[in-house]
């Protein structure tokens, strides 16, 4: 299985950036689940590239529920949501199509799909593509939040400033889900959009940290082994193309200290088992112990940068040099939010589901 | 599906710590590849608790090939191999049956399997579980090095002292191969020695950093969603117990800096496209560009402490305090890196297999 | 895995008679193959209800490639096509929500999804879903033929009447593809078409058998347990939503023989191995042989009746009676061949690139 | 994946008639189920070559729980079952190496494993194999069982020979279950021994059709599309060597009538909805309804003869003659009846788990 995720819950994802449409089929979410299309369409709003900061391309992604949902409801069958691609301006990319963009798919592309690959705008590889999971993951976090299931997430540092840490997770949760621009401390989000101007000035691009908080996950869901929650979790975030690290708590960190630091004692208190501290992140031996989940996605520095760079022609098999045209889009972080928060609930959903039952949801 | 990961070339763990045996069913393998039975062996020996260091229990390990390899080959069907449990000290236990040993997966267990579980000695969350994958993972990683795949790992840090960088990698990664404890300077392979020792005597554990390297893999695997290299590797490496972040390249320090210095410029060497630079890791949007895969497993350090620790007793609700007897184990690290390079095998045949066919890597 | 099958090609299919659209997502085709949206066209022609047998709906079945083909090619990410739905007369159903079609999926998609399912003219379980299984399956066809596999399904029997056995069996296949009434003897297909007519006027439905062909499968292929190639295909066509049996060759009369009859004795033939005759229908121990794969499909009386019929009010708890109007479409098995054609050739795309690679069908 | 089979509940099996040991791995299964050593004993028993009829091979099947099974009952972690081998008169095959036996598995293997397949006995493809899924199984039945979900299997017919009809399910499948010649009617039995006995006499060899009921199940199970009951329970059960059809109901005769016969009218009933006839096995579009699955394997006559047969030597590429020696097995029916119910049960396991969380089943 290639571009579908999930047993009791799956996902599977389609399209390219310059082809007619976008789109994402939701197999398995239990029926009679609400669905708020204007959350949707939120979602997918903080997910496109807008405003002031990303300006590359601005599409307003309707989006075209095709199945599963009748009277506002899931019908347990699969939902089929399309997002028609408005803007296709392909001509732009013949002219470099085949040099590779450093940092970007198209030679990998190539290595794989033999040159047959749509190269348009990345084609298959485009970041426009989480929109489907954006759309999907809508859906599944409306789902876990009438369960009480609460996911939130916050820019823990971009371009080397950081945010506040984590506070009071639950006000910190419905604070950053009001926020276009998710930073909890709004003085380092001005310093942090400002780096990003500044950096779009220069035609560089910066990356960052996204951190993630889950609560109210019941105890005893997730696997010994394989399908662990952290396992599952780091699966389907890499998927974001530009991260390449996924640690629960501060893993990183964690490995300089000692066992007797971070092995979160237990405790009971209100008649329930919690842990003193959260140093496992709500996981330990691969199943949820009732604590919050909390992890850590690194975003690499956007590769598309505006400067001229080294690359070669692969068609060609010569060097060459690079300057992309065009918009610019500095720091996709504050955009692959949402998409951490789609992928989070929809692995979730598939975990709960296969644990509890496809009803379970409803 | 849940103690059975891959697709391709798949594989099945099963046991408990004390119970009849341990073992693994690896499927998928293509037939008429060599089995070389000391290798397993020496791989097992590798993981094992021994030495100075780990000497919590000595097994032996020794392994039975029931099904699978006929004449010294892969037949091309399953190959079962169980690795008996011969010290199975089961009164220990039952003392601390309820008693939540911090860090572990005592009370998680519990949530999930509703005191069902065999609990003794940590039952199928044992580490002693990993020796299946290791059983199983030495015949993909001799089946990869047929094809000139290498793979090596080395303590990159432990209890804060930090290995040299990896230099040449063909080189540095066969020199680890010969290692028992897989650092690549001496010196440092004292100090964290010593280190080990020194945090055994105050009944303590230490973690750290593994990181591993994969050389000569094809260009063009790997899937641009989901199935991204980096997603199937992370996937299955978080069931090692202790790992609990996994970085390709320097991920969580790339995040800081920018595009332009990260970007991996594409040249011509040798009529071969190359990156200039490899923090990318030698994956570019999920596939294999052709550079060596680097990543890194954060390893927290081992939970098994020796001091009293406050924790509940799950079944009366309540708080207690447990100390655990026994020998001591206080960096499970150096063994953890054969269950690294072991998961990391299995995880590429699979990838290889789906890719370019059963027959690929006879 | 609900609404997805195969795992190297595997096609996900989603849609409700009366929603937006109806589609499929077919992923993991090698990139490469030609795409003849004529073909595809042709093959939703004769499956969708027409002529002057099933005039139920006429429905023109336009399709929309999504994503997924590139310049009249396969890219090798995942081809979705759409099928938007244009007559959607909802308000036929509301009065006979709750009446229990006999034969038909209400009641049992009332027990699963407990009254949230689209019921408008069956929903997901319309046969009209299988559009987009014939639109993805058109795809696999022309790349099996590309490699000399050719799939030919004719009406075996109907309304107990029976066409004559498959002959030459090359020649047979192609003249079924030429036909839209799939019988090799065009007298017998005037008699089916007569007995059709004559049922369509007493309101009542006939069944009948397909039996399908599929010549020059390379030897070697399925597995010996669980995905045997007789496995695979038959848990696929038993979605067809009016298939109840399956057998390869014809197992059902096999049975009352002796082994000395039925066992197909080896010999060389141009240097190759043959079997004499071919009762296992190409496959020995879930394996292909080199032969014909034979299989045949019973295919129910279509269960759409248009007399008076007992039944249940299962919101009321109490019985009833139900009499269906519209137009009428007396025997589906008509329209099932190309549902059974493409079926198969989906499954065998899935077969073939696990076994071969992912290239091989290009 | 592909000697596992199911999703929730999965089953991996192992081994070959000559090496080690063959055995099976069950995942999923819920935690507290009791497990009866003796039941599989006798399971097992009745799979097994014995008495008077099957005298080819008689091997005691000792089995070995090696994990998953804690002070009786399941624990949540996989079962893994062990039958070690041992008589395994190996000598007796290098004489026939490359003498396909017709109606066998041989020359596939070879076409499939080039030559490195464990051919000794039929190796991978031994019946004997399907004791590992009748160890599996005979847990699962016993689970369904404790839930009021019963299976039996009868003797439908044999070398053409029937059996009476089912009559009072539920007593006649508490008959069956206490067979071991699973026939209703016991004059019939006595023919079927008969006919067996001069078959053998003849070296010759039959067949015939099991049928199957499963009572009980829950209404609302299945999918639509794909994972259909008839679809999974298809698909597994073909994996039994000699199984060359299946028919829920009496698909094949089904198909000469008319929608209103067939078409099973709904009724009230005590407050529960049922149908007046069963003619569609307790499933509507792939889901149950509440009624008593039905279904019916066809079973080929045992390709094991012991008369002279042309073959191929296909290491030679030419013509040759294959006289098998030893004892005689002439109808594997009575044994493979055992298979099927084991099958039926972890299927069924399966999609239970799936449907209602995996603590359903405790």
């Amino acid at each position: 299985m290639k571009n579908t995720f999930g047993q009791s819950v799956s996902v599977t994802i389609y399209g390219e950036s310059h082809g007619q449409a976008i789109g994402v089929v939701l197999d398995g979410l239990a029926p009679g689940i609400s669905v708020d299309e204007d959350f949707i369409q939120s979602q997918l709003t903080l997910r496109r590239p807008s405003g002031s900061i990303s300006t590359a391309r601005q599409e307003p992604d309707p989006f075209q529920i095709l199945s599963g949902v009748y009277e506002g409801k899931t019908t347990g069958t699969p939902i089929s949501i399309m997002i028609p691609n408005s803007q296709t301006r392909s001509k732009d990319y013949s002219a470099t199509r085949a040099l590779a963009r450093p940092g970007h798919a198209d030679y990998t592309a190539y290595c794989k799909y033999h040159g047959f690959e749509d190269f348009r705008g990345g084609g298959h590889f485009s970041g426009r593509i989480t929109a489907g999971l954006v759309a999907g993951g809508a859906i599944a976090i409306s789902a876990l939040k009438a369960k009480n299931i609460l996911i939130g997430t916050h820019i823990k540092s971009c371009g080397n400033i950081q945010d506040r840490e984590f506070q009071n997770l639950e006000e910190d949760i419905q604070a950053l889900n009001q926020k276009s621009f998710a930073v909890l401390d709004e003085a380092k989000a001005s310093e942090m959009h400002e780096k990003i101007i500044q950096t779009a000035e220069r035609k560089d691009s910066i990356g960052g940290i996204l951190e993630t908080a889950v609560l109210n996950l019941p105890a005893g869901i997730g696997e010994p082994w394989f399908d662990t929650v952290e396992g599952l979790l780091s699966h389907a975030l890499f998927s974001i193309p530009a991260v390449k690290g996924v640690q629960f708590g501060n893993a990183f960190d964690m490995v300089n200290g000692f066992g007797s630091e971070y092995n979160d004692n237990f405790r009971m208190q209100n008649n329930s088992v919690i842990t003193e501290t959260n140093h496992n992140a709500g996981i330990n031996g691969g199943i949820t112990n009732g604590m919050p989940i909390l992890f850590q996605c690194a975003v690499k520095p956007t590769p598309s940068i505006y400067q001229a760079q080294n690359t070669v022609d692969f068609f060609k098999n010569e060097n060459a040099v690079l300057e992309i045209k065009g918009r610019h889009d500095p720091a996709i972080i504050h955009r692959a939010r949402v998409v951490v928060d789609s992928i989070t609930a929809l692995v979730l959903c598939d975990i709960l589901a296969g644990r509890f039952g496809t009803d379970w949801l409803a």
